[in-house]
């Protein structure tokens, strides 16, 4: 087998390196965006802010609904740290040129007489949708260097008449981003995907040759042009598909018509990669710092790690925007928004995450 | 759909309990047969008694090559902790009518000249044969009430002319059991499978509406065989085969056609079941206890969940032999065999957990 010639090159400069060795006059902003209001976005956000993940290394923007805010704070009886509230992007420049956090950057699309916790709601959708455009434009004014989001409703955004199904895919298109890669974080044990959302049979086909070539390639390149949040002294593991890696052809052959044959082609052009190791091992090496990351073969099986070791402080970070993005990766939990009840824990380690990758490396 | 009459009765006896309230004169043992003398066996059942996880609750009886393990001990700097050496069952019976423990039942297979760490051997092969032997006999013979195994090398069994490749089938033909099931065990979360050593596109193949349902009705009688193991007030869950449980059909439409139809199905026989739940939670969800046990689909989605949660914690808890058992889930380690560094933690587990089941439940 050989490499076609149209393979991403690792000498291309698609990757964009999100870190910056900052100046001491620079400060670094994230932008937060609200995400739904009628889950627990607000809440989970006012109560990471109670904490200052960030120690003070960065500072935050919020980026949401301001009157519904208020009643969020009000109903769930938490306070409103916020020591500026800006409506447009001079009055944000200004803010954050006095180095002022954390910001909040009110907007008005709730009717709050209509309003409902755990309810879909287009209005609510439309609230979601133009606090991410809003934070788009906050980074590329160079207000703000990362993105940092709470859970979307995708049904609520159908009902608000957007077309993307969530945030990954919103940024991509007000980015321009044809190739946005996931990446899950769980205590520096981190993940990329070969593939996700395909049902388990298709992700099997998903798993040839050239692909997962392609896939090792991506993840060299990403990991290589963000040396401050990767050990580029470790290998990449690719985990196995079948169990016990097949176990010599007897439990499945795409390990030995694929996958061993696309790391060898790797491993010839220089990188730093090893596999496929049985995944019931990789996962917990990864965890135990053996690797630079492991590449998941499925869905639910980079999935199924991240999530048992800590579901709490699971995080996905998005790569191939022209910013940095972090996210929690839980849905909105309609069942008990509005009830005090949320754990933030997920958003604090996204906010922890993206301030320490611009500040010093995660 | 239609239950055919051929399903597992709920009624039948074919699940035994392994628990009996003990009288205060008897005094239950463990029988351990040492494995693959040439891998780590010999050296975590020694660290394991160092640590006494039965509490001296339990007996136990090691059973091993004798000489060989005086070398190992004496290699490994290990204390051999034992009270008394038996060769013979009338000698063990004598002991353990005393309440001697722990007891060295003593063989000698190995010829100590030849005999080399890490190699595959056709005498460790035997030598791990026969002791697993003498443990079932001195279990049919009511002297010990469950076995716990360090591990096995099937290629050094195939040199000794063994057919069965692991533990577990060695125990089935001894026995004569011809279905026993392997469980999982981690802090207690409790992981049946479905399937096991299927390639991952046979064992999507393997998910119908028969099948999971007398894995479902299994997977109730032994649960409710052994109560002092589960929690019967919780529900078994099963977990989804594809991401987010396939979100409608969407992606895969394993659950529409056959498991939510299995499931329900169970649900009309009055068995306390729910799912399917994705995998990316349903794991999380055991693990903080809200399951009695859950039911994975295949085999790696189990086993990332429960080694990626804590490798060397996990267990194996093997149902339908005429016995219990319990075992390491980990291999004979060849490549560190002899050098004092292998970690003993699930052998202590296993042998804690045979301990409590036998005497209080897990």
């Amino acid at each position: 087998m050989s490499v076609v010639n149209h393979l991403p090159s690792l000498d291309s400069a698609y990757w964009p390196c999100y870190h910056a060795v900052m100046s001491e006059s620079h400060f670094p902003y994230l932008a937060l965006p609200g995400g739904d209001p009628a889950g627990i976005g607000v809440e989970i956000l006012l109560k990471a802010l109670r904490k200052d993940p960030t120690e003070a290394t960065v500072g935050l923007i919020v980026i949401t609904d301001g009157p519904l805010l208020q009643k969020s704070a009000a109903d769930l009886a938490l306070e409103t740290p916020f020591v500026i509230t800006v409506t447009n992007l001079a009055e944000l420049q200004e803010a954050v040129n006095r180095r002022l956090s954390p910001i909040l950057f009110s907007q008005t699309f709730v009717d709050l007489s209509t309003f409902a916790y755990g309810v879909i709601n287009a209005q609510c959708g439309l609230a979601a949708y133009e606090a991410i455009k809003v934070a788009v434009e906050v980074v590329q004014a160079g207000i703000a260097q990362a993105i940092v989001t709470p859970p979307l409703h995708k049904e609520a955004l159908r009902a608000a008449g957007i077309d993307e199904i969530g945030h990954t895919e919103i940024l991509s298109t007000l980015t321009g981003t044809t190739k946005a890669v996931t990446m899950f974080e769980t205590h520096g044990l981190k993940i990329f995907f070969h593939s996700r959302h395909l049902s388990l049979r298709e992700a099997c086909d998903a798993v040839t040759y050239q692909s997962l070539l392609e896939t090792i390639i991506e993840c060299e390149a990403i990991t290589c042009s963000n040396p401050q949040g990767f050990d580029l002294n470790k290998p990449l593991a690719v985990a196995a598909l079948n169990p016990h890696g097949g176990d010599g052809g007897l439990f499945g052959r795409e390990e030995i018509e694929h996958i061993i044959p696309a790391i060898e082609e790797a491993q010839k052009h220089g990188i730093n990669v090893v596999g496929p190791i049985g995944a019931d091992s990789v996962f917990h090496q990864g965890r135990i710092g053996m690797w630079r990351a492991v590449i998941s073969l499925y869905h639910d099986q980079g999935h199924i790690a991240a999530k048992t070791y800590d579901f709490n402080q699971t995080i996905s970070i998005t790569w191939g925007l022209p910013f940095l993005r972090t996210s929690v990766d839980h849905g909105t939990a309609f069942d008990i928004a509005g009830k005090n009840i949320a754990d933030a824990s997920g958003m604090v380690r996204a906010i922890e995450v993206a301030a320490q990758y611009l500040t010093e490396g995660i």
